[in-house]
């Protein structure tokens, strides 16, 4: 029988299994620090995310175990009549599970969390770096139709 | 003698020539609605991007002229150990003024308050028909490493 996943807001002692999370990937290996004690800065933007209304940080989970996140972030613009957008940011899930769908569940809550917060529109950016990224973004109904530029400074 | 562009936070005064801006524009002329009285929903945005710490509108003017406008969003991710990004949007300048240098004063400030606010990371989609867009970015020193994805709700 399979188990079932549930969906809520990461809270800080979510923290390490995110960030355990967010370091075991090919790119996120090469930017995140996993060790203990995390450091600070880490849990320094964990309240700057749960301290803003506009930006949720949802975790996936089974029973106890953390198994995915993602970061949406809802903002107002003046563009298309005053329209609000979800950005999804930050989505990964447990290596252990890859493949079996929880990205895909992951994604549609977030979808779902838009329409609710009364969202025009959902967008995010995949570095083209990840291969399967974007026919699995256009499986669930995005489209490529932007550059997504970044500036590091 | 060139006239001095200063750049500041917009007010409520300030929508209507914004709006006008949003609308005169090959894409936006299919998506906004510029009439007197303004729709609410413009009055409504704009309030909700004034309320939040993390949102910034921003006009570039000329005296008392608006000739640029563009949306600068701060936001807290984990990932990058916690790092802080900005994301600029609904950059338009105006059109009597296109080629002149406008555009590239705008993102150039926003740069600089990125750095002020802390971010590690500036980042905007461009639309692929704005063919002109890509290279404008690329030299003010961005990359187009990421697919911008939409999914209208």
């Amino acid at each position: 029988m399979e188990e079932k996943i549930e969906f809520k807001l990461a809270t800080i002692e979510d923290v390490d299994s995110i960030v355990k999370m967010l370091a075991d990937d090919l790119l996120g290996s090469q930017r995140e620090r996993y060790e203990q004690p995390l450091p600070e800065s880490y849990l320094k933007a964990f309240q700057a995310i749960t301290n803003d209304p506009n930006n949720e940080l949802i975790v996936a989970c089974i029973g106890a175990e953390i198994i995915g996140v993602q970061q949406i972030t809802f903002t107002p613009y003046l563009t298309y009549q005053g329209g609000w957008r979800a950005t999804i940011e930050g989505v990964r899930t447990s290596s252990s599970l890859r493949g079996k769908g929880v990205g895909t569940k992951l994604i549609q809550w977030a979808i779902c969390r838009a329409k609710e917060r009364g969202c025009h529109l959902v967008q995010l950016t995949t570095d083209k770096k990840r291969e399967d990224a974007l026919r699995f973004y256009e499986q669930l109904g995005f489209t490529a139709s932007h550059e997504g530029m970044k500036l590091k400074l």
